[in-house]
């Protein structure tokens, strides 16, 4: 790929980019992230890692304005016809948008080719450790979803009913918690067991200290 | 305080609260937090400790809709003439009203009276470790704000414009970082050093995960 090819693909990712959770600079640390993977393996067509990785969150916009839309999949669709109108090869054009389609965590769809499987664990290291952590509570900030919720028993409630699931404690039980099982590369597993370790210790002294299981108790000292 | 009278005061809270960074969860830590720090002194207030941790960011909302008002200030002014309304004594809503008043970190109006400082300490200990990390980046999703925003070179912009002041890793250098200097209470010192110790960690991780310094080398490497 020459520099020109990649400046208007970086072009057209930037138009693409929304401002908060998957911005440009997750596009930057997911393209860096793969480079550094990639180093691991010998054959890897780098035009398709490179490209996929730039445009593999093209549709979240598309997503966010509709959520029965799954950008993994508007994505691959996207990539493929302006890489086609762009002048690439069919086989190049496929071979993106399969990476793209695969890197969705949610998706049962999973990825099988090198550049695919580094695309996905490439992505899915950006949501792990404190970053993973930073970009959910953004997210949920910007959704305007609480950082928890209360049952009656003032315990977590985690998942009683939609709301519980979508707030930042709900999706950290839902999806961060377990991330660290889903990698595929050798070297993301390794990195994803160190991230995991701070995630962990990040939700443990949350826990602690939104703790007020005894405020009722020590009220009642006070109230007549 | 009877335990009607304070069902009316939280009710009157409830009213009044977000449901993001300052939401009714944030405002039980703080009284938890408050009832623990006063049982390191005698002759503590209760009902004044009580009421002003319940009213205390009752003006959010208007601060969030006219970002020219003080949420203390204006908070101490609704929260005097509501207890006046409810027919509390002058003496009450006047120390109520210094307590809310002077809770605010950016502000230089110092917190006098014991009840006032324990308001202080209880709500910027909330702004600390983990919590103070959620809460900081929740309120930056809810505003659009980015993570963090880089230079030309790559590195972190933490104050060349509001912008870059705004982003997460602006606001904790210019609040978060130094925010356990200023307490006023012995047990709020002990509890905020660990407690900084905590996101110290966690920002040393975020540079570490974030840092993309090499990417424009390692492209080149790719790029024809």
């Amino acid at each position: 790929m020459t520099k020109e090819q990649y400046n208007i693909l970086n072009n057209y990712m930037l138009a693409h980019s929304d401002n908060n959770a998957h911005d440009s600079y997750h596009i930057y640390r997911v393209l860096n992230q793969a480079l550094l993977l990639a180093k691991n393996y010998k054959n890897i067509n780098y035009d398709v890692l490179i490209t996929s990785c730039l445009l593999h969150d093209i549709a979240r916009n598309k997503q966010f304005n509709d959520k029965t839309l799954c950008h993994a999949k508007e994505g691959g669709i996207m990539a493929y016809d302006y890489l086609k109108q762009q002048g690439y090869e069919e086989e190049f054009c496929i071979h993106v948008k399969d990476c793209i389609t695969t890197h969705r965590f949610r998706s049962n769809n999973e990825p099988k080719t090198i550049e695919a499987k580094i695309l996905f664990d490439s992505d899915k290291l950006d949501v792990m450790g404190t970053l993973g952590i930073s970009r959910t509570l953004m997210y949920g900030g910007k959704l305007n979803r609480p950082l928890y919720l209360l049952d009656s028993n003032d315990k977590i409630d985690y998942n009683s009913n939609l709301e519980a699931k979508e707030t930042f404690l709900g999706e950290y039980n839902y999806k961060l918690k377990n991330i660290y099982k889903k990698f595929y590369t050798k070297e993301a597993k390794r990195l994803s067991k160190k991230l995991n370790k701070i995630q962990v210790e990040f939700y443990n002294n949350l826990l602690k200290q939104i703790d007020v299981s005894n405020l009722k108790n020590e009220l009642n000292n006070h109230l007549n």
